[in-house]
C-alpha cells in the first residue's frame, strides 16, 4: 500500500463493482468536456487575463491574488458531466448540490459550459471577453466567492459551513416527486455532527409523495491539511455503514478518466432505475417496508489531474491538493511553467473555437432549457412558490372580557390555527420539530396528520405513518436543514423547539441569514417564504426540566443579523400569538423568531386590541397604568412571564401606593425597540417618547439576557435610565416564580426597583416608599421560604389575575 | 409484529446472541439490587413522606409537583448493577456517563445504594429519615435537579443537552490507560448530529496509552413523544452500522429480568475481556491496525417493570413511558392504587432494613471505595490536576524597538510557545482542532508531536499517527465534546478554530459555561483547567473562505454568562498573544476565549508593555497619542484589525490634523470595560473616566458587533458619547482593507467620524474639518476603485507603518 495506484485501484472489493462494458457511448466526447470544466475550474485560480492560453503564459496574465480550492474539482466535474449525460437520456429533473465546500470554481465551470451562467449574466459572453471577466472574478474583490453562493444559479446550498448538504438534498426533495436531487457529500464533510446524523433523512423520505435523493459520497482521503476518516476505510466497512443505514451501495473508483466515466455512467444508469422503481412500486402501493435508496461512493484522487509532484513534494492524490495546488506562480517561473503545462494538459486549444466558445458538439452533451442544473426551478424556489390559504387567525381567538382575568394556553390555542393551515395546505407546508410537538402543546395538527416515519410501526403507535407532514427526528440540525432546503425550493414551513436548544441552530441560522441578505440582493432570486421560528418551553418555564433547558440566547444570535433579514416576537399571550404567527406565515424572505408559552396563562388583550398591538409593535396599556400621561416610573416589558410580573407588580404598586404614577409599556416585536437605521421596524424618536417620555425612569423586564435592552436604547434620549431586568443565568428546576425571584425579576422585585428608581422624582413619598420597599422585600424572603417548605408556589402568586386595584386598597 | 413479546424478543437473531449458561452466581441477589434501585427512582418522582410505604400510601405523601423521567431509568440501573458486579471481580475503574437525559432519580439510586451519595452529602443518612430527604429533594424548589449534574457524586456529564455522551466518554478516557468509560448512549440522543459523528472516536483511541471506552447503546425505542429510528431498525442492520465503523457489536435484549441480568453479565465478561486483549496486544505491540472495540447493544423496554397500562393505553415499552408513566395521583385515587401497587411491585419491605438501610447482603453486591463509581476520582477530576510546566513565555517574544514598525505573525510565533508546553507536557496536555492546526500557523506543533490517528496511515502522510497529541477531525462538536471531558477528568487543553465555526460549539459551549457556574459552587469539586479557545482566521481576515467565513458571534454566546466563569481577550499582537495565553494555561475553572490573527501584522508592544497591557486589560496608548492629558476625541480599540485601522486613523489625524487632540486607548481583556459589578475584571469608574474621560466623544472600533459596547459601557458617564464601528455582517471574498471599508472601520472611516463627533468641541476648526473630511471620502472611493480595478489592496496600505506623524506633515 502506500503507493497511488493502490491506494485507488487495489482495495476495491470485486463484488460491489459493476463489470465493464461497451454500451457507452460518445466516452471521448465526456472525458473532453469534463477537460474543459477542469481548465476553467483551474484557470479561474489564476488567470486575469489570456485565459485561453492563446499567447504563452507570463506573470502578469495572473491575478495578484491566487486563491481556490482544487481538490474536490475533478470530481465534482465529473459527476455533474455524467449526470448531464443522464438527465439528456432521461429528460429528469436533476438539481445538484455542491457538498465539498470551497468548489464553486468546478460549478461555474459547469454553469458556464452548458450557458445558464451566461443567461443570468449577459456580461459573462460566450467568447474571451466573457471568459476573460468570468475568471477575474473569481475569489476577487468586488466578484464572486470561493463557495456556491446566492449569486451561482441553479444553487440552493452555500457549502461554506460544512454539514448540511444531505439535509438541503432531502428539504428540497419532499413534496417534489419530479425532482432528483443530486447530493455530493464530501468525506470531510462527512466528519462533522450534522451530517453524520442527516444519512438517516431516508427515514422521512416518501417515495409516493417525494422526490428522490441520490447522494454522491465523494471519498477523496482530503481535507484541509490531513486524510479524512472514511478515506482511510475500507469499501467493505463503508458499504457495511450505508447498509446498516438501508441504502444500497454502489462504488465507483479510480483515476483513470475514461474507465472512471464509463462505470459512472453505467452506475448513474443502474441507480436512477433503482430509484424508478422504487417510486413506481410505492406510487403502485407495492411497496413493503422502507426502500433501499441508492447512494453512490465515488473514490477518486483529491486534485485528481492536477500537478504529480512540485519541488518534489506529491500534491495529486494527497490533502495537498485541497487549495490551489501551485501559489507563488507570479514570483517562481518554474512553478509558472507547472502552472502552464498543467493548464495545457486539458488541451483548452482543441476545446474552445476561435471566438473562445465551447466546440459545438461538446456542447451538445449539456441538456437544454429547465433541464439544464443551471436552470432548475426548484432551484430559486420563489418562482414555484404558492401563497398558503390561511384561515382567518380571528376565528381562533379567545375571549377576553377584561384583561388579565382568564387563562388559556397560547401554543395550545395555537395548535389548532396550524392544524387548519396544515389542512388547508397539504402540499406545501410541513411542521419540523426535534421530538416536542405535543410537548409544545400543539397536538391538534394530529388532528389532520401525522408524523412522517417511513419505517417500521406498530399498531400502538401514535399518529406515525410515511404520509406525515409533522417531521420529528431529535436533532435540530436535521430539522434546520429539512427546512431550510424545503424553502429555497418553494415550500413554507414552521420550526418548533425548546428556547434553549435553538442556540444548537446559532450557526445554522446565522449562515441561512447571510444566504438570505445576499439572496434578497440578487434580482432574478424570486422571494421565498420565511423562516419561522416558534419556540416554547422557554427560559422562564422548566419546572420539569432545570438549568440546562434555560437560555434565551438564540435572540442574541439572531439580532446581530442584518435588519432586513430578521424579525423578533414576544407575544404576550395568546390572541397576540395567533395576530404574530399569521403574520410570519404571510411574510418573504425574513427569519421571523416567535417565542411563545405553552402553560396556562393570563389573557391580556382581546383579538382587537391584539391586532392593534402586533401592528404597532409596542404599546402603552392604559388599564394597567395610572399615570395619567405623566408617569412616576415606566415599566416596559417583552415577553410573557416579564409581562405578568410587570402587570403583576404595577397592580401591586397602585393597590399599596396609589399615589406611584405607574405606566405599562409592553413590547411585543422586539425591533421596534433599535432606532430606525438599524431595522426597518425601528420607531422613531417622537413615537419612543410617546411611549417612554423622554427622561423619566424605566423598568424594563426583558424574557432574555439583559444586555440587549441596552444595546437597543442605545442613542434614544437618556439612556442611562433604562434599567433592565432579565435572565441572569440563576436557575433549577423549580417552579415558575421562584425563576423570577432567582433572578429578581419577580413582580415584587420590579415593585421594590420601581419604587427606588421613581423615588428621585417623588421625594416627599420617601417614608411611605421605603416602608413599602421593606413590605415587598419580606414578601420575597416569604415566598422563598414557602416554596422550599411546601415545594410548591403560593396561592396567591398561582391565583392571582388582574382586578381593580384602587378597589383592592 | 406489534405485541410487545415479538418487539423484544422475536427480532434479536440467534447467531448474534450468546448462550445461556449457569455460570453467573447470585443472580437472584442481583435482580433484588435492581429493585431497589427501581424502587427509588420511582419513588423519588412522587413521595415526601413514607419513602418506603410502610404505612398505606395516601394523598398527603405526595408531593404537589410530580416531576421525573421513568422511561430509561430501569435499563440504566440493570447496567449500573451489572457493572457494580464485573468491578468487584476485576477491580477496575470505571466510570459511568448517563447519556440518557433527565434520568438522574437513575443514578442517584445507585449511589445512595452503594453509600456515596451519604459520603458527599450526609444530611442524606442511611434510613427513613435520610430516605424521606432524598426523594423530597429531587426535582424540588432548594433540591437537585431531574438530570445528573455537577452536584452529583460520579459524574462529568449533564444530559440536559443531548449528544455529548460519547464525546465526554472519549474525553475522559484520553490519557488514562486505567480507566473504562462506560457509557450509557440512549437511542433518541443517538438520532443528534454529535452522537452520530462521535461514533467515530475510535479513530482517535490508543489502546496502548488511552483507556476505554465501553459504550452501552441502549435502545429502548423511546424518545419524549414517539418511537426512535434505531429502535425501529433490525438488530441485523445495527450490527452493519457499528461493524461498518469498526465496532464488535454485542446484543443484549429481552424484557424478562432475570434473562437480561444473566445475559448482559456474560457480554460483560467478554467485552471486558475484549478490552483487556486489545490493551494488552497494544502494548506489546501486537496490535496490527484499528482495534474492534466491543460495543454493547442493549435492547429493553421503554419503562420496564413500570405501569403495564393506565385507563386502558399501554404504558410500559411504548414512548409513553418517558416521563413520571402518572401524573393526576393526588386527585385520582384509581391511579394512586396504581402507582402504590407499581411501587410494591419491587417489595420495598424486603430490600430495606427495618432502620430503612439497604439490606446487608445486597449492599455487599456494590463495590467499595473509590471503585464505587460515584466516587470515581477522574469524575472529579481536579483531584488529579498536575500543573502545566510551562514554558517561560517572555522567550518566545518579537523584538518591537518602536511600535507598528515590524512585522509577525501572531499564532505563527504563539505555535512556538505551544510546542514547548506540548513538548514539557507530554501527558496531560492536547490541542484539539477542526482540521486546521496548520491553517491557523500552529504548525510549530509539529515538530515535537503529530495529529492522533489510530486507523491506516501512509508513508506520504504528514505527521500522523496513533501517539500524536493534536486531536484533528473536521467536527466542531467532537473537539469540544473531547476536549469537555479532558478537562473533566483532569487533563489541560486548548481548542483551536476558525472564529465563524465556533458559532456551531454556541450551545455546547453554554452547557459547559453552566456546568462550571454550578461546578465552582460546590465544596468537594476541585477546580479544573479551564476550557481554552484560541479563534484565528477571523471575521477580518477572509481573503480566501469569504462571507460565510466571517461571524464574530461566539463573543455575544460567551459574554451572557456569568462574569466568574467567562474570561474574552482581544490581542492587538504577538507579544499581548503570548502574555494572554499564558495567563489562560495557569487559569482554573474558567472559560477563555482568545481571538487572534495568524496573517503578518503590525507589532505594537514589546514584551515588557505587553505583559503590563495585559495586567491592566486595557490601556492608554500614548505614543500613539497626542491629546497630553486633553483629548478632543477618544479612539477606543479592541481586537487586532480594529486596533491596526485605530492606530491608523490617529496617524492620519495627527500627520492631517495636528490642532485636534486624539487618545488611543486599547482594550485587550474586553471583560474590563464592563462594570465590576457584573464582572470581576471590571474597571472601577475612576479608571474608566481615566481612560476615556467623563465627558469626551468616544469612537470605538470593535472585533465583533457593536451593540455588545453599547452594553458594556452602560451605566458609564455619558454613554450616549460612545459611537461603535464594528462588523456589520458586509463581507464576501476580499481584501482585508476591502473587509474593513465594506463594514464602515476603516481608518479613513474612522478619521472622517472622529473628526465628526470631536467637532462639536472644537467649532473654530470646522473649515478645516470639513476639507479633510472630503480628503477621506476621496480616499475610500479611490481605494474601493483600485482594489475592484488591481484585484489587491494598494500599496499604501500595504506598506504603512506607524511612524512620527509630526514628521509627516
Amino acid at each position: 500500500m502506500g503507493t497511488f495506484k493502490n491506494k485507488f485501484e487495489a482495495r476495491t472489493p470485486k463484488t460491489r463493482r459493476h463489470p465493464m462494458s461497451a454500451e457507452l457511448e460518445n466516452i471521448d466526447l465526456y472525458v473532453e468536456y469534463w477537460n474543459a470544466a477542469n481548465y476553467l475550474s483551474a484557470a479561474q485560480f489564476y488567470l486575469k487575463e489570456n485565459p485561453l492560453l492563446r499567447v504563452p503564459l507570463k506573470s502578469e496574465h495572473l491575478k495578484p491574488r491566487i486563491r481556490g480550492h482544487w481538490g474536490s474539482a475533478p470530481g465534482l466535474n465529473l459527476i455533474y458531466v455524467q449526470l448531464n449525460r443522464l438527465i439528456q437520456k432521461t429528460n429528469s429533473q436533476f438539481l445538484f448540490i455542491t457538498g465539498p465546500g470551497h468548489c464553486s470554481s468546478a460549478i461555474l465551470a459547469n454553469l458556464y459550459l452548458e450557458g445558464t451562467y451566461t443567461e443570468f449574466y449577459p456580461e459573462i459572453t460566450q467568447d474571451i471577453d466573457g471568459l476573460t471577466l468570468f475568471c477575474r472574478q473569481f475569489s476577487s474583490p468586488g466578484g464572486v466567492p470561493s463557495h456556491v453562493s446566492a449569486m451561482t444559479p441553479g444553487s440552493i446550498h452555500e457549502g461554506g459551513e460544512l454539514g448540511y448538504s444531505l439535509l438541503h438534498a432531502f428539504g428540497a426533495a419532499f413534496d417534489h416527486p419530479e425532482l432528483i436531487v443530486a447530493a455530493v457529500v464530501s468525506d470531510g464533510e462527512a466528519e462533522t455532527g450534522p451530517l453524520a446524523a442527516s444519512w438517516q433523512s431516508i427515514n422521512f423520505l416518501n417515495p409516493s409523495r417525494d422526490g428522490a435523493v441520490l447522494p454522491f459520497f465523494h471519498v477523496n482521503d482530503g481535507k484541509l491539511s490531513g486524510p479524512t476518516l472514511f478515506g482511510r476505510m475500507e469499501d467493505q466497512d463503508i458499504a457495511l455503514y450505508f447498509s446498516g443505514l438501508g441504502y444500497e451501495p454502489f462504488f465507483v473508483c479510480g483515476s483513470d478518466p475514461y474507465k472512471v466515466h464509463t462505470e459512472l455512467a453505467q452506475v448513474l444508469d443502474k441507480a436512477y432505475l433503482a430509484i424508478r422503481q422504487i417510486q413506481n412500486e410505492a406510487k403502485e402501493k407495492r411497496l413493503k417496508g422502507k426502500p433501499k435508496w441508492p447512494i453512490i461512493i465515488f473514490r477518486t484522487p483529491d486534485g485528481w489531474t492536477g500537478p504529480k509532484e512540485v519541488d518534489g513534494v506529491r500534491i495529486e492524490g494527497t490533502y495537498r491538493s485541497h487549495r490551489s495546488p501551485l501559489m507563488d506562480v507570479r514570483e517562481n517561473p518554474e512553478h509558472l511553467k507547472i502552472l502552464e503545462s498543467w493548464l495545457k494538459s486539458y488541451h483548452p486549444e482543441k476545446l474552445f473555437d476561435e471566438k473562445g466558445k465551447l466546440r459545438e458538439d461538446l456542447q451538445a452533451l449539456a441538456p437544454k432549457g429547465t433541464l439544464r442544473m443551471g436552470s432548475n426551478p426548484y432551484a430559486n424556489g420563489g418562482g414555484l412558490l404558492v401563497d398558503l390559504a390561511l384561515p382567518d387567525f380571528t376565528e381562533y381567538r379567545v375571549p377576553v372580557k377584561q384583561p388579565g382575568s382568564s387563562f388559556s394556553e397560547p401554543t395550545h390555542v395555537l395548535g389548532k390555527y396550524i392544524r387548519d393551515v396544515m389542512r388547508r395546505n397539504p402540499n406545501n407546508f410541513r411542521l419540523f420539530c426535534p421530538d416536542e410537538t405535543d410537548s409544545n402543546r400543539l397536538s391538534a395538527v394530529f388532528e389532520v396528520t401525522n408524523r412522517c416515519f417511513v419505517s417500521k410501526t406498530y399498531p400502538e403507535d401514535d399518529h406515525l405513518s410515511p404520509d406525515g407532514r409533522v417531521m420529528e427526528i431529535l436533532s435540530e440540525h436535521c430539522c434546520q436543514g429539512w427546512l431550510e432546503g424545503y424553502l429555497l425550493s418553494g415550500g413554507h414551513g414552521l420550526l418548533v423547539s425548546y428556547e434553549a436548544f435553538a442556540m444548537i441552530l446559532d450557526s445554522m441560522a446565522s449562515q441561512h441569514a447571510k444566504w438570505l441578505k445576499l439572496y434578497r440582493e440578487i434580482p432574478w432570486r424570486k422571494p421565498i417564504a420565511s423562516l419561522n421560528y416558534l419556540l416554547s418551553s422557554h427560559v422562564w418555564r422548566q419546572e420539569y426540566d432545570g438549568y440546562t433547558h434555560q437560555g434565551p440566547g438564540f435572540i442574541d444570535t439572531l439580532i446581530n443579523k442584518k435588519g432586513h433579514v430578521i424579525r423578533i416576537y414576544l407575544p404576550a399571550d395568546t390572541n397576540t400569538l395567533l395576530a404574530v404567527m399569521d403574520h410570519c406565515l404571510r411574510s418573504r424572505n425574513y427569519i421571523n423568531l416567535v417565542i411563545a408559552e405553552k402553560q396556562p396563562s393570563l389573557d391580556w388583550l382581546d383579538m382587537n386590541e391584539a391586532r392593534a398591538h402586533c401592528a404597532r409593535g409596542a404599546s402603552l396599556w392604559s388599564w394597567a397604568s395610572n399615570d395619567r400621561g405623566n408617569p412616576d416610573i415606566i415599566l416596559g416589558c417583552a415577553g410573557d412571564v416579564p409581562t405578568l410580573e410587570t402587570v403583576a407588580a404595577s397592580w401591586l404598586l397602585q393597590k399599596h401606593f396609589p399615589e406611584l404614577k405607574v405606566r405599562v409599556v409592553n413590547v411585543v416585536d422586539l425591533m421596534t425597540l433599535s432606532p430606525p437605521a438599524y431595522h426597518p421596524h425601528g420607531m422613531d424618536d417622537i413615537n419612543f417618547i410617546n411611549l417612554f417620555s423622554a427622561s423619566q425612569p424605566v423598568l424594563f423586564a426583558f424574557h432574555g439576557y439583559p444586555r440587549m435592552v441596552h444595546d437597543l436604547v442605545h442613542g434614544r434620549p437618556n439612556p442611562g435610565r433604562f434599567h433592565v431586568r432579565g435572565y441572569q443565568e440563576e436557575g433549577t428546576t423549580t417552579t415558575s416564580f421562584d425563576m423570577v425571584i432567582l433572578n429578581k425579576m419577580s413582580r415584587y422585585n420590579l415593585a421594590i426597583d420601581a419604587i427606588k428608581y421613581a423615588l428621585k422624582g417623588i421625594p416627599h413619598l420617601r417614608s411611605k416608599a421605603e416602608e413599602l420597599i421593606g413590605f415587598f422585600e419580606q414578601k420575597i424572603v416569604e415566598h422563598s421560604t414557602f416554596v422550599r417548605t411546601h415545594l410548591d408556589d403560593m396561592p396567591e402568586i398561582k391565583n392571582w389575575t388582574w382586578s381593580n386595584p384602587a378597589a383592592e386598597q
